[in-house]
């Protein structure tokens, strides 16, 4: 932890505006230093200190996280807190990685609150329970903008181990984890859009509940991460919408695929949805904030694949095959129509 | 690399003001993944690998930077860039650590401008050669606030060898490197306020390009870290100005010392302006920006580190011992009265 607002630092009338309740270091000592690791030396050092056991290789991601991008300013502080550490953990789980710490950069706008801060803090510290994660170290500085967290996140994988993304072959079945497109519904939800208040009304509380929970807080797949390793040729987090990311990671190995919509696996709730409004399907499968799993299996693992992914508690459905070729990855609608997608929708033929 | 504004997805109006002239994946694949090393995966997976030397340890460290706090946003943009990534290189520096690879999380403002992002990029790149280090991967988002750059920086020391800050014992010499004050002065050039004009008017212009300079790109003393790591009992870097460091490293161990002003470091620079008006001392001991190197030395190792120092071609001075209590750091002042520091700023007496 080092280097605070230098320029405010001078300039002591902006200082008497933006003036913290605790300063920095009492703010590191109070409210995150009981959420260090060993390694992170009680956040007391200028750096945290990381053993590795040999044969491990060590697998780093960075997520950067900004209010009225990422989040809403006004979401409850714990629940930002947890997805800004989720998002970093699921990149993790998709390399088959364990998480072994992460380091936490936070940008306070001036009229932060304790209060506030404490609630982000039992977050975090709630998570780091929950996936046996420590803070190992990170910088509070002051932002004129809006919150901003950047997480670091470091697991390990065994030599040699990492699931790649690119890695995919001719003929690898596709897998995916979970339900797709919760989130980005979840998100409509949260807007509140005119466009979208019919079918919002229809929906059950529970359903409305459970799409807006899987917007909120992701559930990064890191049981999933054995069956990965031993199994998985190539593997990605969808982060960035189902069509989109599953197209990114085919291109890397050259690869394509044909997709039936139908079996792209679906909550009740997205379903209900889809039925009260058949354009929704673009929001589902473009949409983002999915934090589910993408992987290629080679076929004689997939057998393998599916009793590790049910073993470890984990749905997982297979939705297509690879096949070379660079055109983008299509996607057959319910009545056999190919769908198109264009700048992050999908529009019918 | 994962994760795009995923609330301004949805707003197809706000995406329209603000849409980039290269997607987030171009501007990856164009401009940082020539910067990426080996274990940057060319940036396109959604981690990087690290691979960790058996009988090594990792040095893990994060500073965030904001336009406006930490640099004006119309600095030169490599310099930015080398800014923000050796302030990181300075901790490392301090821990005795070779730097091994950082990942980039960048926050850019709706209105970035591709020849900014390019001369960013090669000033990146330009350090990155200078100190060996390959960018290992990060993220680009969205912000609708200033520029913020989050650099997380790793590297390596042998097992066990990490110089920790809080370590220093009773007798020790404390040894700071190069000078004191300039980076701070250098601000206020940058600032150049009123009340500054006299003293900025009579120095001569190599004297205010030094300061500038100073506080523009930090020299992080990457060359110290073997004999730190040989000589030193406790070190940090001075980010936050040289007093409030040198009283945060010593009171970590339980300790305090009496300085002598005379015996700071200073440069021409810096003492001239120093000389032109005497009540610059609180900024050049409490200014910050220095990232030279603290550290606490034993008695019969103080030879050994002074030579194993100018061997680095770096100038160390002893400024004072380490004495037992736990009453902030006293420094005296040219007439032997002893300056006191509060809220940042010298007084005297």
């Amino acid at each position: 932890m080092a280097s605070m607002a230098r320029i405010i630092a001078v300039n002591k009338l902006v200082i008497s505006l933006i003036v913290p309740r605790l300063s920095e270091d009492d703010l590191i000592a109070t409210i995150f230093a009981p959420l260090a690791g060993p390694g992170g030396l009680r956040l007391q050092d200028d750096a945290a200190l990381l053993k590795v056991a040999p044969g491990e290789e060590l697998v780093l991601t960075k997520d950067m996280l900004v209010a009225g991008v990422h989040f809403f300013a006004d979401d409850p502080p714990g629940g930002i807190a947890r997805k800004a550490l989720r998002v970093n953990l699921s990149d993790l789980a998709a390399k088959g990685a364990e998480p072994r710490g992460f380091l936490l950069g936070l940008g306070l706008p001036g009229d932060w609150q304790e209060e506030w801060l404490k609630a982000f803090a039992a977050g975090l510290a709630g998570d780091c329970k929950s996936f046996a994660i420590a803070l190992l170290g990170g910088d509070t500085v002051r932002t004129p903008g809006p919150l901003t967290l950047s997480i670091t996140a470091i697991g390990a994988v065994p030599e040699g181990k990492m699931v790649p993304r690119g890695a995919a072959r001719d003929g690898d079945h596709l897998f995916v984890t979970g339900t797709i497109g919760d989130a980005a519904l979840g998100l409509k939800l949260r807007l509140g859009a005119e466009a979208d208040q019919a079918w919002i009304a229809r929906l059950s509380d529970d359903q409305r509940a459970h799409l807006l929970d899987r917007y909120l807080l992701p559930r990064p797949r890191l049981g999933l991460r054995a069956a990965l390793r031993y199994h998985a040729r190539a593997a990605m987090d969808i982060s960035d919408g189902f069509a989109g990311d599953l197209t990114k990671m085919l291109r890397l190995a050259g690869l394509t695929a044909e997709i039936d919509a139908g079996q792209v696996p679906l909550s009740d709730a997205a379903r209900a949805a889809l039925n009260l409004e058949p354009q929704l399907l673009s929001t589902i499968l473009c949409g983002g904030d999915d934090y589910e799993i993408l992987c290629a299996v080679p076929p004689e693992e997939s057998k393998g694949f599916l009793q590790a992914a049910e073993a470890a508690g984990i749905e997982a459905r297979e939705i297509g095959i690879c096949t070379s070729g660079d055109q983008p990855v299509r996607i057959k609608g319910a009545h056999g129509e190919w769908l198109s997608f264009e700048a992050g929708s999908f529009q019918h033929f």
